[in-house]
């Protein structure tokens, strides 16, 4: 059904479902978005997350909050900021935003619902076939380095999720993992577990048991070891937010492994659709804001007990601080090229102003 | 009294009494060990852990076998050899095993309880006296850091627990940390939570807590991003061995850190007594056996509950395989000094054959 993806569709009533991500792995279960407030609320507390769904849901959250305010744009406007603020890290959730309201001062207000739920799902249609692309240049790269290499097998180890629980429909990062599948390329996937959210642990294994592609949990602690001992041929994760020189925002611990692989010269690779660069911003490291989020993310964990009940335990002093930045930076020269819907760029200023020169 | 460790101390009865570290920080409570097997099964289930404790754990469980074998210098043996091999990774354990069967060997039986008694106490002892000193070169380094860099408080980070939990009687790492803080000068921690046993969030965290040391916990991603942010000013970490050529072994995670100190130019120092030093191996990286733990300690995560209970939930989906490797290695080019008891050794072949050449 059209606006339908696996991390969310539109229901009867036109009300935007969201699988909820919050209680994956271990019960699949969605919440159901009707209005402004949820949409940021489902933004904010991570019941959504991945730069690619934050933006699809950001921008049905548009088409919800127009449909709230009954014609009234600057009600709509006032939503629409709302939303646009609801996580500072993200570029695709202003972008989405931001082309979301073009179309809404384009059309007239007895169209505007209508129109922006198209708009909306145009967005979405048009990331799927962004993925795709990003999963057949990504998989050539996987293709290419185990011909050179001569490996029966090749081993990637990818950081937090950007599967289709992240970017529409079968993600950033995975997408060529999922591609090399179907190409019946024979690989395995390190999952660094992701602290303090465990996204990899919960989201990523979650994804890749599903597909059947072999896969094995780890902490992110090890990483550096396993590339150490050639027990890693590549490295590919998605982004947040990608500056003009390639500098690219990711989840916290993105840097270190991007380091781990510079010292064992070893390819590192993020996989990102255009929307994601922010050509704003020209030095990453220094400009990209990082948001800082709750401490007891750091604090508590959750998972689920012996009678497979979702509980929250506490696993730090309660005297002792704690500090939680979502994402860390990795500087353009660590990188070994971006994946994009438009083939891989190198991470460089020259390169990205050349390749996305129309967009600028 | 005699034989009386903050981690370790023996009873009036003359078993071993040792702080249960599994249970820590919400739980204070103890172990008593009186013979071999229990001394084992506490060094391989961690109730005790650390590479000094480790090693005084190993030496008082040889005076224990003795006790336990009734003169059979045999069956001594060959309970000293099954504690020597309880953990892999950690030199100490060996060192301290073959100490002690030295002098067992030179005792006659009569004697042999008693004297083995002594000399675990003489380990322990010396290794606070190490403590000490590399307190005091430590916080020297400190100090000179503030001065050089103007600094008003110092920011340090850690990795993993290397305090008075894991070397009597004040740590390694931790050593001139207290030493610092003895001295006034303004310090905070930042304390890695080291999965995926969270020594960090537990141990360190607690021991700071005790002393009133400011700290903050992080997820172990976070450390780039703060080295990169120029809120880190000094790594130190202590060791589970080191080779010959200042290749050092300790917590996984550890080379990652060690690679983001270098990235950014901040000093990275490992603290250790001579003993971790295993001089048979010359070549860390490569040499060095990694022990690989129990998946579950990657699959489950022990903590309190709201009713203040422990309890172990589960946050790797069940069909997702994990791997544990409990340590990597630091190459010597990125570790900017090794604090012992005998002075700052730069990590290289010759200075660690030149300061320690009467133990090679």
């Amino acid at each position: 059904m059209k606006g339908t993806y696996k991390a969310l569709w539109l229901n009867k009533q036109g009300d935007l479902v969201v699988l909820d991500q919050r209680v994956l792995p271990f019960i699949e279960t969605t919440v159901t978005i009707s209005d402004t407030q949820s949409c940021i609320e489902a933004i904010k507390n991570m019941t959504v997350r991945g730069a690619g769904v934050i933006g699809n849901t950001a921008a049905f959250g548009v088409y919800l909050a127009a449909r709230e305010s009954g014609g009234n744009f600057d009600k709509l406007a006032k939503y629409a900021a709302d939303i646009r603020t609801s996580r500072p890290t993200a570029v695709n959730l202003m972008w989405a935003v931001d082309r979301m309201m073009k179309v809404a001062k384009e059309t007239p207000p007895a169209q505007r619902v209508e129109r922006l739920k198209e708009e909306a799902i145009t967005i979405c249609d048009e990331d799927c076939i962004t993925s795709q692309k990003i999963g057949q240049y990504g998989a050539d790269i996987f293709a290419k380095i185990m011909k050179e290499k001569n490996k029966t097998t090749l081993n990637i180890l990818t950081h937090c999720n950007a599967g289709w629980l992240a970017i529409v429909d079968d993600g950033s990062a995975l997408a060529p993992i999922y591609e090399a599948a179907k190409r019946g390329l024979d690989i395995h996937v390190w999952v660094d577990e992701t602290r303090p959210r465990n996204q990899g642990a919960n989201l990523t294994a979650w994804e890749l048991s599903k597909a059947g592609i072999k896969h094995t949990v780890i902490a992110d602690n090890t990483g550096g070891h396993l590339m150490q001992h050639g027990m890693v041929d590549l490295c590919i994760t998605g982004a947040d937010r990608v500056s003009r020189n390639g500098d690219t925002a990711n989840k916290i611990g993105t840097y270190l492994k991007a380091l781990a692989a510079k010292d064992n010269n070893i390819p590192f690779y993020i996989a990102l659709p255009s929307s994601t660069f922010d050509f704003a911003i020209v030095n990453g490291v220094k400009e990209i804001p990082i948001e800082i989020r709750s401490e007891e993310e750091v604090k508590f964990i959750r998972g689920i007990n012996k009678e497979g009940i979702y509980e929250k335990i506490q696993i730090v002093p309660t005297n002792s601080p704690a500090l939680n930045y979502g994402f860390d930076i990795t500087p353009a020269r660590l990188i070994s090229g971006l994946i994009t819907e438009r083939g891989v760029c190198p991470a460089s200023q020259d390169a990205i102003e050349s390749i996305f020169k129309d967009l600028l």
